[in-house]
Order: C-alpha cells, then sequence, then structure tokens
C-alpha cells in the first residue's frame, strides 16, 4: 500500500475529517498535499453524495438528494514541477471498494447504490419515460455485484473513478461560466436545467481562507459536466491498470479525485446509473514536460486503458435511430438514437418479467457498451446498446422457446415526483 | 459454398446482370429469390457506387460520385412464411471480397477505397474541417489491409455487411417520407441536406413492371438512412458468426443486402469511412413466428455480433465534450463530442507526420470504437473513441522521447470542390 | 487472390495433378516452384489422406486408412535467396476449405471428418480405452462446424495449417534417422509402433528423378512428427493472420506444407482429432539473414498467432495428475495427466448422454486448450483441459438441476479392430 | 469483507498464531472453523515458507530453505453437511497481497519472490542446466509487477490460489502414500528425490492432540504434488472469479488452502515460479450433494475460471519436442518438449542481453502459457510456450533491424550450491 496522503474516516462526514476535500472546480482552492513525478501514492474518496443515500427499499433520499453538495472530491494534488502546458500522467494502480469495511452505512461500505433521479431533481436520460425517483442497491461479493431488488443477475464490476481533473486556471474557469450561463439563459427555467450554474450553497472548498470564501464560492463551478480537464467523465474505463494524460492549466497541476464507481455501463444513463460507492484509490503520476504542444492535446483527456475489465465473449445488442417516440424525424442526433436503443433493450428485458425500472437501472450498472455506430447517414444516427448475455441467470437470447420469467414479487424502491 | 441465388459478373454493370436488384425502398420491388427458412444461401454484392470510384491517384471520381445511385442492393429475398410481427433471423455464415478476383477495376478485386466526400457532394461527419473531397486505396492481402497513401499502418479488418434490411410496408414508407420530408423543409437549401427524398433519378427497382415503374420510383425511400427496418446501419459488429433479428413489415420478409465493407471504425466517420467493396456473402436464414410481440420488438434490429472479430488489447483513447470549436457551449450533443474526440485523434496523430486528410480517412477505415462514454452530465455530453495501438508500425503512446515521423512526401489524392 | 502456385483439381488424385507434390521429407525433392522474398502466393492443399475417408456413416475408411500415404504435402517452394542460418518469415494471410466447392467427395468439399485410429492402425492418445476405429463427419456452415454424428455442439472454427515446414539438410535427415531408428529399436514389435522408419511403399517424391527415387524413398523421413524444421506441429495457432519463423536448412529453404484443418483441440487427441479438409492457404514469404545466430534459435519454429481465433469468455476446465488408471505413480509425466484430464472430461460429457466415443471425438475436433498447468510439483504433473462452455446448445456447468440430456438414438461410426 | 475466519499476524511465525494450520495432509486434523453452505469468509494466508525468504540480494536462503516445512496452509474448513461424494462448490471471490502492509519483511507485504531452487535441494524444471539457486524479488504496484534484478519487464499479475483442496480420507491417504513410496523405491537415493515421503520433522499439524502427534505426522502426506483432492495445483487460472468444484472425500470435506501466488506462468517452470506471496483470500462455499456420481466424477477438480485475468492480444510463441539436448529420440513425452520449448524461449531472450537466470525466472512468474500442442504425432510430442509481446518494455519480436539490449550490470541474486 502507498503513502495514505488523503485519508477518510467513515464515522465522519465529509468537512469533519482531518484533511478537507472540495466540490467545485477553482484555482485557488490549495493542494492537501504534494507529491513529486514518480511518486505513488493512496487516497480515500467518500461517496458522491457523501452519505445522503441509504441502504434501504426507500426511494426518497433520492427523491431529495442534495445536488447542490456534490460531488465530494479528494484533493486537490500538486505535483511538484508541473506547469502549465504539461501533460499529467496518472496511472491508476488499483482501488476497491472501502477497505475492511464489510458492512455500515457509508456506500463503499460491502454496497453501493444506483439511482433514477426524479425530474424536478436532475433528471437523467430518459427522464421523461421516468419521471419519478427510482433505486437499487447492490451487494458486492469480491467482484461481483448482485441485488436484491433485481433478480436473477449478478456481474462482475468494472471499478473506476467517475471524476477525476486537473485544476482550470482562471481563464479557463471564467471561460467555463460565460459558455454555460450563455446556454442557461436561452432557458433558464428548465426542468431539469440545462446546466448548473455556481451555486455558493453547499459549496466546500477545502482550504480556500474564510476572507475569499464567497467568492470563490460564487465563481467555482459545478462538477458535474466533464470539460478540458478531464472532470466527471463517467468513463467506465478508467479503471486499474488505466493510464490517463490529463493537460495542466495550473502550477502543480492539481489533481482532484471521487465519484467511484464500482460497475457502470458507457453512459452511466440512469444519472446516477454507476454502482456509486465510496473507497480507495492507489495512483502513480509523472510529467511529460510541455506534452499538450509536443502531442497537439489542447484539452481533454487521453487514456490507454487496463487490462482486466471483465471479459465477456457474447452479448445481446440494440440498435436505436434519431426518430422520437412520436414520430418526428431528428438530424444526426446520437442521443436520441441511444435512448432509442436503451428503450429497445428496456422493452425487450420486460419480456422476461422485470419491470422497467428494473431494466433501466440494470442498464446503467451494468458493464454494458454503448456506440456510436453511424454519424453519417442523413438524417439518421445509429446508436448500439450491447449487454453482456452471461450477466443473467437465465438464456437472455431471443429464440422459439418460453421465454424465462422471474420470479414475481421483487421490484425497485419508488418515490413519486408527486 | 451454399447455393448462389444472386450471381453478379464483375465485367457488367449492375443492371446489366442476369437479376437486377434495387436501390430505393419500396414494398412493391418484386423477390429475386425466395428462400425457406432454414436455408443457406450465397449472393453476391456489388460495391455501393457499381465501379464508379477507381484504383487510382485522384479524388475526382469522389467529388463527382453520382450520390443519386447509391446504394445497389441484392434482393429482395422473400423467405416463405414470413409473415408482418415475425422476427427473422439472419445468420452471417461467411463473407468477403469478390471470390478469387485478385485485381481488377472494380472495388473488392484485391482492393477497396475510404473517401472524404465534399461538403457540397455528401459531406461527412467533419465536413466543416474537410469541406473537400479526398481519398485512400487500401489493399487487401488476407483479412489485412494496407494503403499507399496512408504509411506506416496496417490492421485486419473486420468485413461486415454495411446495409441490411427487410421491405417496408407501405404505411412504413408513408411514415418514413412524411417525417423526412418534415425535416427537409425546416431548410430545404442546406449544403449538405438534412435528408434526401424520393428521386426518380438514377432509381433502380429491379422487376417493378414499366407500367408502375415511375410512380413507384416517387414514392420509393433512399437508402442512406437506417431506419425501423434495419437499412443503412453500417455496424461493424455485422459479421461473420452475427446473427441479427430483423422485424418483418410485409409478407415474405424481403431482405436486401449490399455495401459491404473490408473494415470501418465506429461511426463510418468519413461518411465513405468504410474501406468499400463489392464481394460476397452467405446467409442463413429462420423466422421466430410472432416474434416482434413476444419479445416487444417494434422497430430496428438486435443482434449477437461474431466471435472472431480482430483482437486488440491496447488502445489509445481520445474524449470529448460537447463544445464547439468556436467554444459555444452545446446541451448533451454526443455528436458534437465524438467529433471532438476525432478532432482530437486527427490533431495527435499529426505529431508523426500525417496529415490531417490522411488521420481522418484512418479513422474511417480502422478497427477503432466510439463509445457514448457520458449521457447525463449537463451539460456536456462525452463521448471517446478508442484507436488500437497496434495498428501503427510504430510505438504511437505519448512519452518522454521523441515522437516517429513517417517518411515525408505521401498524401492521400485530393480534388477541390472550388 | 495472390497468384496460385500450386493448384489441384478436385477431381483427380494427388498424383496425377500438374504438379505433383510429395508425402515424405528430404532434401532431394526439387521445389515446384520459387518465389521471392516479399511474395505473396496462393497455394491449394490435399486433405492428408488424399480423398481415402469417405463422408459417410462407416469407420471401415478409418480403420484401413492407408497411413504409408501421408502427408499429402504441396511444395516444396523455394524462396529465392535463402540460406541455411536465416529465419524464413512465412505470414498465413488466408486459409479455408476448397473454395467455391460446397458438395463433393473431398474432405474440404463443404465438410470435413475426424477420426479414432485403431489401435492397430495408428492409435492415439487413447488408445487403451478406445482400441477400436471411429469417425465423425462435420458440415461447414461459414466458419461454424456441427455433426451429424455428435448432437447439441455446434462451434466456430479454428482454420489452421497442421504441417508446414522447411526442408532438412541430409546432415540433419541423418540425424533424424539415426536416432527414430534407434528408438524403434527399444521395441520394435510394439503396436502402435513407437516411431516410423523411412517406407518406400507408398512414397510420392515429387519430381526426384526414376534414377534416385528408390534410394531417396529410403532414406526420406516420415511426415508424421514435428521436427526442428516445423512440420507435423499441429499447433492450432498456425491461422489466418500468423507469423511463423522457420530454420532454414538448405539452400532456397525449401518450404512444404499441408493438412489443413477447419478446427482442432489443443494436442489433437483422436490423432486424427483436427477436422480435416483440403483447401486453400494464402501465403506471405521474408527472410531475416542469419536470423538463426541473431536470434539464438537452432530449431523448431516461432511463431505469434493471428488476433481472429474464436473468441470464447466461459470455460469448464479438467485438471489430471499423472497417475495411472490403475493406481500407479508416475513421475512428472504430463502425457499422463493430460490423458487423464481428458479421460475426466469424457466421463463429465456422457452425463448428458453423449457416449465417450462422441465425447472423445468432439474434444479432438472443437478448440479446446490443453494446458501444462504445473510441471514441477513432484511426483505430479497436472494438466488442465479447457472446454468452452457456449459450444453447446444446453447448459453443461455442474449444479444443482437436472442435467440436460441429448436426443437418444445418434452414435458415431464404429470399426470394429476386431 | 466477509467474517476473518482465519487471521495471521503479520509479525509471528506460522506456529504461534491465534489459529494454527497445516502442512501436511491428513483427515484426522480437526477443522479450525466450520462454515455454513452459501456462506462467504476471509482466510489469511502465509506464503508457503513461513517468511523464510528475505527482501535482499542474496540467494542463500533459497539455497538453504527449509523444505520440510512448506507448506503453510490455512485451515482445513468443515463445510456444514458435506458429505463423502458431495461436490464442494468454491468460488474465489477476492484475493490479493497483505492488505494495508506495504512493506515488511514477509512475502506479500507489497513484494514477492521466485526462486530457482538448486538440485540438491529440491531442483526444478530445467534444473540439469540451473543447478544452483538464485532468485528475483518483485516489487507490487497495484496489480503490477516489477523486479529491479530482470530490467526493461512489467506486468499486470494473475493472483491465484496455488495449493486448495479438501482433506483425504484415510483410504485415500493410504492410496497415495502406497503408491509415491512405491515409485521412490525405484530409485531411493535420486536428487533430486522422485517423491517426497511423510517426514515428521517439521510438521505442523494444527489442533491434531499431542498424543496422536508422532502417528498422524508419520501418516501424513506432503503438500507437494496435486493429488485426487485438488492440493497443489499451481494453476494460475484459479483466480477471482474463478469457480472450483472438489470433491468431498470426508464428513465436512475440510477445505485448507495457501500458497498465494501474485503471478505465474503456466508450469511454475523454476519449481517456485511463481511471485510467492502471503496475503488473504475471500471464498464463498456451496455444496452439490451427491456431485461426483451425478457428473462422473471421481477425483481432481474441475473449475471455470474468472473474467478479469489479464488481457494480452500478441504473443510470441516458441516450440519444442521431445528430443533431448544430446539428440536422443524419446516417445511423446510432453515434459521434455516443454523443457526444449521454454529453453528455446531462454535462448532467444539472451539476444536482448538477459542471463539465462534472469530469462529462466521472467518465464516463472509472468503470464505466460503453456500448451500441450501435439500429443499423437509419434514419436514427438510438440508443446509451446507463449509469451506476451507487451510485458517487454522493448519491441521483442525477430525482425531485421537490430535487437534493443537492456543495460548491462543487473543480473539475479546467486548462490551456488557447490
Amino acid at each position: 500500500m502507498p503513502e495514505l496522503i488523503f485519508p477518510l474516516d467513515s464515522t465522519k462526514s465529509f468537512t469533519e475529517q482531518a484533511k478537507v476535500g472540495h466540490n467545485r472546480w477553482h484555482p485557488e482552492i490549495p493542494p492537501v498535499a504534494t507529491v513529486k513525478p514518480g511518486d505513488s501514492f493512496r487516497v480515500h474518496c467518500r461517496e458522491w453524495f457523501d452519505g445522503a443515500i441509504r441502504n434501504d427499499d426507500s426511494a426518497e433520499d433520492i427523491l431529495n438528494a442534495p445536488l447542490n453538495r456534490v460531488h465530494a472530491l479528494s484533493g486537490p494534488f500538486a505535483v511538484e514541477g508541473a506547469e502549465p502546458g504539461d501533460l499529467l500522467i496518472v496511472d491508476i494502480l488499483d482501488m476497491g471498494p472501502i477497505p475492511d469495511e464489510d458492512s455500515g452505512p457509508l456506500a463503499g461500505q460491502g454496497w453501493g447504490y444506483t439511482g433514477i433521479f426524479a425530474k424536478k431533481n436532475g433528471g437523467g436520460f430518459l427522464t421523461d419515460q421516468f419521471p419519478d425517483a427510482y433505486k437499487a442497491i447492490w451487494d458486492f461479493s469480491g467482484q461481483t455485484a448482485t441485488s436484491r431488488h433485481i433478480p436473477a443477475v449478478s456481474f462482475v464490476g468494472i471499478p473506476h473513478i467517475g471524476l477525476m481533473g486537473t485544476a482550470p486556471s482562471h481563464e479557463l474557469l471564467a471561460k467555463w461560466n460565460a459558455r454555460e450561463r450563455a446556454l442557461i439563459e436561452t432557458d433558464p427555467n428548465r426542468v431539469p436545467p440545462l446546466a448548473l450554474p455556481p451555486e455558493p450553497d453547499g459549496a466546500i472548498l477545502g482550504g480556500v481562507p474564510e476572507s475569499e470564501f464567497d467568492r470563490v464560492a460564487r465563481e467555482a463551478a459545478r462538477t458535474a459536466p466533464p470539460r478540458e480537464n478531464g472532470g466527471n467523465q463517467d468513463i467506465k474505463n478508467l479503471t486499474i491498470g488505466t493510464r490517463v494524460f490529463y493537460p495542466v492549466f495550473v502550477p502543480g497541476a492539481n489533481l482532484s479525485l471521487g465519484d467511484l464507481h464500482f460497475s457502470q455501463g458507457d453512459g452511466e444513463i440512469t444519472f446516477c446509473g454507476a454502482i456509486e460507492m465510496g473507497g480507495f484509490v492507489d495512483l502513480h503520476v509523472d510529467l511529460i514536460k510541455g506534452g499538450m504542444e509536443k502531442y497537439h492535446v489542447g484539452e481533454n483527456t487521453i487514456f490507454m486503458p487496463g487490462r482486466t475489465a471483465p471479459q465477456y465473449s457474447e452479448w445481446l445488442a440494440f440498435s436505436g435511430v434519431s426518430v422520437t417516440l412520436d414520430g418526428e424525424q431528428r438530424y444526426l442526433d446520437p442521443y436520441l438514437s441511444y435512448q432509442r436503443a436503451c428503450l429497445h433493450a428496456i422493452n425487450y428485458l420486460t419480456t422476461f418479467g422485470y419491470t422497467p425500472e428494473q431494466a433501466y437501472l440494470l442498464l446503467g450498472a451494468a458493464p454494458i457498451e454503448g456506440r456510436l455506430s453511424g454519424v453519417v447517414d442523413i438524417p439518421n444516427a445509429c446508436a448500439t446498446v450491447y449487454i453482456p448475455t452471461a450477466i443473467f441467470d437465465f438464456d437472455v437470447r431471443p429464440g422459439s422457446g418460453t421465454p424465462y420469467r422471474i420470479p414475481e414479487g421483487t421490484n425497485v424502491p419508488h418515490a413519486s415526483a408527486g
């Protein structure tokens, strides 16, 4: 185990820890620790809602989840010698749920959750079809997840870091705020919103001095979207063995991370689609000096996935095109195409007795793949979703026989958005 | 070799063959042959432009490619007993370039091509950055492709059927025409167009009697987009060993296919991104009676990919978010995100001396993967493109050493759109 | 298709062809064609028994198979400039059954066979348990094989070249003959024999002049065993995309090949365990001058497997140790361990209603893997055999439910060794 | 984390622990704990030599390693309701080095070792070529191993349980002792010995009462070989996610385990070829009542490998046949063939500057594969060893360029056997 430079105590809240992290992006959040190129170190990460979601059979916690307080991030960690223009190499050496804590009230203590967020509190990919809040609890057995809310499935997780990124410069932050504000202003009252503006309420800013706190909180960017610095990319392949290259925008690079997932399908389609957990991450860092110019990288990450993602060789795949459910033709819209592909998969899974909510939550959490299969054949983009057949305890393939039916009587917790 | 029920003579044009196929969708195009459930059969397919693109070092043929005449499809093939509501099972038993014809003027005779279409003649995924016409010729050695126009790369192809589908019913055809016309009318003079309306000029309609030809040609849908019947999905995983399930909309199902590709990356991003070829396909068909209702399938294909796609275990991946090159924030737009990810990859590859056009054509043709990595983190969708590192003759990974440079002096054929 | 330099006419026997191959190893067999480094070319190959085994339901042909006449090899092909001490690079560009001949009396015309050879005529890996002759016929559908003699299984083949090698020098040939003769003399009347001495009866020697024929036939080595020159390695991974490096022992290298297999498990355990076929091979050759010394290669091949072997991700594996069925302890004998592991697999498969012969033939033909798992834990070597579960139409895994039973009434053809 | 039912304190020796394990097989060793079918539990395991091998640059510890004291096993664990004739299902949920102990004197505390044992103290697969003692120390970074003794290589480990098995019945134990004694008596003074008889010196027998200790110690079987009960199979695929089925020979099954490996190649060819470590294992157990008869399993394990073994897609493979280095022909001896294949690989690797000892130790530790490629082609068995090319920091493939040379000056610790 490399040196633990950001410990968390599971019995205390995120703001009561020895070292306090942050939940906004701002260049003035001071590093909590400094490492050298070539160093390895361990970081604890809190689950993104800091314990607000419980291991129970109610979805009220999802319905009322405090979105202003996410994501609980560990860091920033400064890297000695890093300067704007460098590429920061981050190797994910190891990661997993909270070590040696097999039970407890905090996601990561032997369990995790997937949520469908209500349309009025965050929404999600299929929020028009699923406007209420739902939840599934997953139990971990080694690398395998099962859920008491979704019978007859189990799968090997692909643990990954949902959110990791370098700090923005003041200039980059200003750019983010300007462009996102411009988008919001095109439809400021939309539910769910088009984007999230800076929000002082709930802001956690690490070691920002009190004198600067209010200003920084008003300027600091929310952590929901991925941006030039990496951020909340929710790429399921940022797993053990993966090497990520981050652009450096401030001296020291100031790397932060959090939002660990036990597993997730491409797209994290239920918004909180992954199996959310707290846990640990072991990282190794290095620098390519001047790497941004050398490799023509202006923004966003480059990465090389690890070698130990779960291997499946049989997939059932569903396709969709960019026509709305009402029959309206859209132009090369893979977002819509992927919605339609996912809805096709959900409809298909009801054949076996799953409710649409169970199927939707499963697609968010299992290691499905989402592909941009065709993006040039006007006017229809074609998107595809691939489900590994081996995650089902039964034969899920279409055939001439009688389809299996799961035992009746289970469903996922539900909270009406009223 | 199963019985050849649709032969093509490479020395004759598509309309001069013993059996004439079609290049439009219409329920009244009569079957050229009838098969039984359980049958296996061989079909020849002409490359999608019926030979208009040549194995030379000019891109004039791409610039002036006759888009009204695509796609040259083999079929329709009726399946005995198929009725609307059934699912048609199609197994791709085998496929490949034109057998025993290793050289000649027709793509598929030992070679294929990838094209970047000019903005004024079709366009493509990155048409604003690449408004002119370009072409790359690929030579086949067994399952491997190399190009005299793009040095220092070679890759194992993933041969697949770009376009396969069942015939639409009159009702479904009417729906297509109505919704696509409505889209076109929102910006009828757009270049490239939003969609392609029925076009009698260049229509090939198989055995439609002369008396009905003009009417059918005015009604028949273009083959460019994928739709409810499958169609031009351009899914690179419709390869040998793959099983596809098609909704049946007319008695007999009336399956047609064409647009064979030697290889392609997810998205077929240059529009003619695949390595286009003519060739042969061996199919096996069967039926799931009443399968659409039984499995809750209303439209679009379901498929199970084969087991022999080329295996790579090291990938270099690029990510993009939905912010335009001009810095405008868009809302959850994975089309834009994938454009940005592909542009990042193209920029990166110029490090090694490739021109942007070489890199763009390579991404279209090689077995890259395009993923919908994040579709819920407002306002930014995150898309990723994965390139197998082993397709390069050199070490393509970022590092502290001096990057390799390809030999100078090669480039792809270019024709200015003027 | 590269130039066909060794054509075979399926209607004629191996010795009546335009170019006549050979079935013995000898440095004086003259090349039938000469190629240059960098050349690609096509070769036809006859199935190893030149048509003696038929597509029927009798095993008499296996019982009486003319072992003196194998293997029918295509070649030798001389490579310009090759000299002793070089490494010959052979890329397998493509291969498959006899093109365009889907039916007929010759294995490779849409079908192939697997045989259990009788103890008195060749024997096999488990000849003490299976002393009689048996046969299974396999039908090819694209890349998939099924057998009317072994129900409820189908698998994607891994076509490969069973036998390929360079010609031995006189010195090397003399070494072979001396050491094999010495082995035979330790038990000259053993059934099956310990090794096969040179045998003029049935010898085919290509263009060896009549004046030298008898002498060469008396000297020439049999083709059964793999040796320093590669030869009958029966490595299932010598498939499409594979690169093999051969030591060169004579000027021109003089490469020969044959014994094509549609599929095979590691070990080819029934002796004729592969699915035998005739067919075509496309090769590309090159040289590493002085490569044997440069890379410290004195003998035997090095190879790099291709990327398109069928992918399976679920395996049922059986282990065995080096104790005989009678309970006698042997010392680190992985041959015995693998026999025991295979017998365990055969016993297991009888659970589902297979006869031992069906199971044995299946293990020879399907893409199973055989591993040397432990070779140091005295006194027991541990060998393991891995069977892909997806080749069965039913759930083959052990569990608490009732095992599936295959339909009764099928078995494999049998001929008693009397 | 499931309940820890067998804890080990790294600061104390194996016999001073709260619960004491064992290092011999005997039915009378009482269970240290009892679990129920369906239970999950955690077990600590000591490295096989209980700390005798140190993280230093001397091989004296290997030369004098106390073979009488291996393997330090955790258990036995009784399973409620298990009876002779059942199959015990063991799922490996998770495993790894000693948790939270990144440094220290015990293998598993952030490091592990591979040893070549001297011919006079254990020997190994190539003991005639390597009669002295050698050692390599490996450092763990997450799932990756590197060694200061073997430059320019790193690889993702495949952690696995080297030794796991159920207790033998008295009858089975008597059979083992009889057959192994018979083997020893054929050459009682052989060095290394043919097998290891019961040896009271160094025996650890858990809770066997003092009154019975001497008798049991004289009867109890050594743990070196794999046998009917599983045991020291050293199968590298008994990794996370793997399900193993064990025959049950005594009431309660009495499962024991140990000899954890961070990584290993097929064969564990240097005898102590794996990267040895102590660590933890999480298991889940269940029963198939009467499973031995139901599935025709008389002995030895069946297993289904997990899904997360490191994925490599490029391999360099070496072949060998059963001819001795002195040129003597042996009959179908894959042990010899695998020796020759491994020696070919070792010779090849010296091209790059590795010493033979470095290459040999690397083949033992890295995730190489060893295949029984041909076992019927008299008189030569063909064995093959596959090395993943990506474990090298340089291009290890044969070619026309100048081979890379590793930096001079490193070698592995050596202790002369005198």
